[in-house]
């Protein structure tokens, strides 16, 4: 009776509360809604926690990173591909190593708080830096498991490229967007002004939080692991912002 | 006026007799029709044929190859990982390299005789071996523009994994497929002999061809670079045609 009961309330379509809100935060996260919970649950699952399927074979994130790692290497390498006619082998190579940094895709993980989602025995400030790119591999490697190719690049083209992936900056062409941004200001006459309106520190990490304004009106914010990082970043948002109703005009 | 009758002549569904070749060829190596030739076009098209857009940027296969390596890349990543459940990030890693190492796609784009649709200036023989493999990755970056992704899959599984993706082989457990079909044919009191039917050198690349004959009935044919190889080939295909009429018996 017990077992009947159970298998009622494990069914996909009753789901547990705690499932629910998993749910609820993977939908804001990805953008769409995930089918099986299952291969997420798995990215989020640290060695550490000690899993096994009913085979013996350890559940873990640790093989979704390398599936996330093709997915994400193959959906740049198309973008690269089409964005650059004049780029040549080399450069496409060079480009798309840029973007798939281990830095980069920590930033990745860590702007989107993933770790926050961690089934782990350790305490996440015993991780490292990488913890953050391995998890978002991980998650692209779920993705696929889930809903297949198309849905990757659904993803990447909303988390990676749109907000990221800046052809002239990886080129070393565009040195600092915040000068770029003060110059456009002080050519068209707008005040602007930088503010930290956060300041905090989770297990030792600490991230600033700036919010940029340009004739009094609040056009973007960022988070990131020093004043000036986040700062730049918000600089880059908000010109791409302003470059975007430009081109419309 | 001449120029309509050109428009006419070179619309896609009126297609020039060369085109036609060129089609018709092509829908034998992929299993499947091609939409737009131009891609394809290109993956033959070596940089000495000093091909340019009209934008200026060089013509020539070598930027898809780079897409093409991609598409490769993630497709056996997904197999492996769907495949050998047990296998660690490491693991995966390994066995990707192999399959998609540079020797072993010389030997799929030279066994689909790939440089016999290629356009340049200069005389095959002064190629260098990996031109195979390069075109071979070129023909997959062709597909996925004209076709998309699930269709690299399609033809990947069909002239990649199917024929040559052989995890106990890549492994090292399997040293011979000759030695192991020896074994069998003896085993089960089956006459067994391999003989060469081609004997032939293109352009100073000298091919074999053998082919493996049980009980009096050919069961399967390779060709290679050595005798010694095209008989391994033969055997491992006699082997793998073996193994599945023992498996559904």
């Amino acid at each position: 009776m017990k077992k009947i009961f159970k298998n009622i309330f494990t069914k996909k379509d009753s789901r547990s509360p705690e499932d629910g809100i998993f749910f609820d935060a993977l939908k804001a996260i990805l953008g769409f809604d995930p089918v099986s919970l299952e291969p997420y649950r798995r990215a989020f699952t640290h060695r550490s926690s000690n899993k096994h399927d009913d085979k013996g074979n350890p559940v873990n994130y640790e093989r979704l990173e390398f599936l996330g790692d093709a997915m994400l290497s193959s959906v740049i390498a198309a973008h690269l591909f089409n964005e650059v006619p004049s780029g040549d082998e080399g450069y496409l190579t060079k480009m798309r190593s840029k973007i798939v940094s281990r830095e980069h895709l920590n930033e990745l993980g860590r702007d989107l708080n993933l770790i926050g989602f961690i089934d782990s025995k350790i305490a996440p400030v015993h991780f490292g830096e990488n913890v953050h790119g391995n998890i978002f591999e991980a998650l692209v490697g779920a993705i696929y498991l889930d809903q297949g190719y198309p849905y990757c690049e659904i993803f990447i083209q909303k988390r990676v490229i749109e907000p990221y992936v800046d052809i002239p900056r990886l080129e070393g062409k565009v040195i600092s967007y915040k000068s770029l941004l003060i110059e456009w200001c002080q050519k068209e006459k707008l005040a602007f002004h930088y503010d930290v309106f956060e300041d905090n520190g989770i297990d030792g990490q600490r991230l600033y939080g700036v919010r940029l304004s340009i004739g009094g009106k609040v056009v973007s914010k960022a988070r990131a692991t020093s004043k000036k990082k986040a700062e730049e970043k918000a600089s880059q948002r908000a010109y791409f912002a302003f470059q975007e109703k430009i081109n419309k005009k």
